[in-house]
């Protein structure tokens, strides 16, 4: 490292470029407004944050596709962190919100019209984003609007990036293929749980021949009122129903695995794993808390006038804001929960497997 | 003050109350479960907050009920002071949320059982807030639950409070009874600003005998694209239709005193004004913001589970999210902004009226 | 507007550069550390906010330097909300810390000793934010090491930037001229506030001929307990001491003005000047949190390893801390300041020229 | 179930207590300041979190002292997860100091003098916080002062409890008694990393007797400058100096522990015990912030008027400042990490022991 050379901190961070990209449409047509250059700023500020969010994206996906990933190994735990550093970053991004709003209605409308047609929904890698953790375009709201902003060269990363394996695909792929899970999803040898539930067909003794889920599903049942009892239903839908469905990107199978992890999580394997899924339903809290604000902030500078195509900024925002959620299917796993106490106690060799040492 | 009594703090501030008074039912039934103590408190925590922000609006209300209330007198400044500690606090209890999202759904499910009915909806501390802003039974999301969650006696203090005069009535009273704001709606001598206005019936030269706002709307509408023409309907819906209506609670001229405000607000009288109407919008957002992040976390805490009346409460505070805006015809004022530039221009007389002193 | 050029967003942020500005030096030396990335993209961000500061900076200077800036003016406002602002941003700035904080000190060796010798005392836009305050070379804390750290062209600018007019220096300026103070300052027509006051050699009527300050410091001096009577002496050198001092940068007079509008910011005329010192105090308690957090981070990202000459980076950033407060002598009035009720009653007249309109 | 009592919420919050603990002393003494309920009701919410920082602190201490636990137990993943709920209250009671200063030293001149000689100092909850983490009578700043301002009762209680094993105590039992620590301290299987290590007396080949520590020293030092080189003093102080020292509660044992786990962190049982460790590190630094910006708030809200004794609030906070960092052995821990490529590489089986299965 002797001869190593020289970093200097401007060169490194390629200053020249960064604080050199920044001209004002309203200079260029000599009305100059102050607030311009908060809106160019916050922006690149936004994108630069964007790119490294599909770096983290990127990188947790390469670890997910290797089909040798140990529930145990290092890199679980690389995934893990990277996921937790992207919600810090999208509570940072949701804070920045703040500043934009320093700038009022009155001050945007200075330069507003200068920028047309430009907009936020020409962020092209927010929109990477969105399709690299799982969301389709068919999925998206607005869809034909979301087209007519991009460049083509852009529609074609998206559509590009949709064609390849999304996170909630790795996510999917990697719940059916956990290693003990197979054994988990056919097993027998947990003990049974005293009453109060309703006799099951398959239950009465330790060696039962039912798989979990099916036996679970009878312990869930017995917990619901009866008004709730056409549950059952959508329990079945979601653990059994192996047709597929446009909106479904989670297998049955990925999503027994995804609930025996919610449910044992106690357990040393377990935790990583949780932690896994609970990143990513942080990630989609945090998106949506930030479109949610977004939406307010576009409320209160721009009102609600109503715009040619007869819908509104805020509009097309809100209609975002139900339809995007990515792991939704993970989220929905909540309602299948029960109480620790009731839960199948598990056998001990089946301990053993899941890493406790008693 | 030689004799005065020793003041200390731990009975200053009765922490013999407040720190006995967490009682947990899983200890009474003997099934401890340790995430309830962070349940009593965080609940605890809320509601005094909440008293606290009774406690300003009360102050704030008492001020604005005041005839004499004087736009430029000391007290102005309070309420915008103190709207400003109010949406402080809030920004505090939004982020005090991320302490009950380290409550995980299984350890709530610990206790979660005992404490039926008891629910959140019961705080009707927060139901006193929103009433005493400006809240009405009529425009509340899902009426007969709400009513079904409460003591008599807490429905009556609300339905009392609904009797008082809010916030935004007061806010209404305020706005048409602005000192100067008499003569501006009728005022006649403000230089006609240059094309490209359309033709005005009324416009012609400097002294014009319309008043304010019909002026305004032609410069208004001259901003509009043609597909948003029908947008001049609703200018005249908020601006001059004295129709009553259940859902509107400022009069046309109190939107045109707002509106002017929010246009002129750079004038010196009209700071604290502007800082008002600010304040007020703030606090709406924020409320909105507790709320939808609220309703992710009960959503990430219970799931969608379909309760016994077909609903959940994630439905129940999706519902509210939309409907529970107070300031919305504040809010709704943005979309009848238009560029400084094309801002009719006040005559000297005015502006020194507007305390400028050129 | 009609032929106005079409404007796209990644061509107006200029993204080609933005996003194009990250180089690896550890992709360079084949040995990819994965969290440089972040490393650049995070510092990046933070240069981007500081030319936002300057940029905010320049405009407030720009306006207190026109000499005939109205107490009451519009653009007295504009200056309290872009310094607003800037405190909006520094909180931001300070959240920004817990992403890097994602980034262990095992993972930051992966690539650290690749940047040598960079490191961000070489952000010379921060230093320059410091200097358009008013931080001046001989108050900086290590300044050979500071030299040492920047290229001259770089040293050069801060150099110039130090010989113009900084806001501290503006403040002072525009202080000294406040329109009313010059007779306040000598003013005798305030009304004589009752007992406790120790017997003044200039007290006894309504009318006294002894400046606002002399007065006010026997008011003062009664609330003083014996031990603190020293104090008095503190008073007299801040606010009647005109024997220049190199750390001193407001006079006795603009102290007398910055006090006055502590004690009667009720006054509408006083508002914004109160905003306006208050913005100041807050932008350096911003300032101070954001080195602090930032000592701290180092701390735990290197640890307190000895460094060549003796020092380690935490030592140099908790040298900072103490000696980089820029409006200490503002933060300072806070000390005497006493109570409403025994604040000196303003004559009508006066109150009038603070206008107060009963 | 069926006949369990019906909880309502403002019984089981005990909202009878709670909201009717607020006795303004200025009402009290018919000079109502309004302010004074904000700063009743802020310091109930802060004793509130105290209480539930205690509760979490008493769990923690309570699985730590069961000689038994298991680094790969669920109890570890129990602590890990308490520790992190601490630190989100922290940063919330951080971001409450906001609210704080929407009170301006006029309005806490108020009722301040009316307070006496109540003060914060006197929370004996917050300093029960500091004792069961770690924090020694002789370790803290100001100690008289501390004593003067508190109860015997208060006193007794803090005094009793720093006899009680605190966490910094429990965490070196716990790092001395790492199951697979006794055997890689003295461990002799590790790969040999190649050059550039100076040369080892006990270097040279696969089989070395030298306990790990040992060997590490001198890959530690050949990445010093020779500048630096007086730090292997302080490498052997706190690795092998086994002479007691009244500064130090970690013994070198769990020091050599700390530094293997901060190093193979990586390794699947590793995991857990560098989250616990951090936990603990990210509390100190809350803690730390916190007193930072309280007393940045106090100089804010008192000044720097000299007090009776000669000190100042202000002053008595940066004391403690710099002496209370209870975790400060593990964060100095930092400053003996090299880069990963440098590690000795561990032996297969050794990685076995670790959890992992390639």
């Amino acid at each position: 490292m002797e001869q190593q050379k020289q970093v200097h901190y401007s060169d490194y961070l390629q200053l020249d470029k960064i604080l050199n990209a920044q001209t004002l449409e309203s200079d260029l047509l000599k009305q100059h407004a102050h607030d311009e250059m908060l809106f160019i700023v916050i922006h690149q500020a936004y994108e630069l944050w964007f790119k490294q969010l599909l770096f983290e994206i990127d990188s947790v996906a390469a670890i997910m596709q290797k089909p040798a990933v140990n529930d145990n190994s290092p890199e679980l735990q690389t995934v893990v962190h990277r996921l937790n550093r992207m919600v810090t970053i999208l509570k940072v991004l949701v804070h920045q919100i703040d500043i934009m709003e320093t700038m009022t209605p009155m001050d945007f409308l200075d330069f507003r019209d200068m920028l047309r047609p430009a907009s936020g929904f020409q962020s092209w890698q927010f929109k990477l984003v969105e399709a690299k953790l799982g969301l389709k375009y068919q999925q998206r709201h607005g869809q034909e609007y979301y087209i007519s902003q991009l460049r083509q060269q852009q529609i074609d990363l998206i559509k590009q990036t949709e064609k390849e394996r999304s996170v909630i695909e790795l996510l999917n792929a990697w719940l059916e293929r956990m290693p003990f899970f197979d054994e988990v999803d056919n097993w027998t040898n947990y003990k049974s749980v005293a009453s109060p539930l309703p006799a099951s067909p398959n239950r009465g003794g330790e060696n039962r021949s039912v798989p979990f889920w099916v036996d679970y599903r009878y312990i869930y049942a017995s917990g619901l009122a009866e008004a709730e009892q056409n549950n059952i239903q959508f329990f079945d839908a979601v653990f059994s129903d192996e047709s597929a469905s446009a909106e479904r990107q989670l297998s049955p199978k990925a999503c027994r695995a995804a609930l025996f992890i919610m449910l044992y999580r106690g357990y040393p394997i377990l935790q990583l794993p949780f932690q896994l899924l609970n990143g990513l339903l942080e990630i989609d809290e945090q998106l949506s808390t930030w479109r949610y604000r977004h939406m307010s902030m576009v409320q209160r500078m721009i009102g609600t006038r109503i715009g040619t195509g007869g819908s509104t900024g805020r509009d097309y925002l809100k209609g975002a804001l139900d339809k995007h959620y990515i792991f939704a299917e993970i989220s929905r796993l909540t309602s299948f929960l029960i109480e620790r106490r009731k839960l199948p106690v598990l056998s001990h060799e089946m301990e053993q497997r899941l890493g406790f040492v008693g």
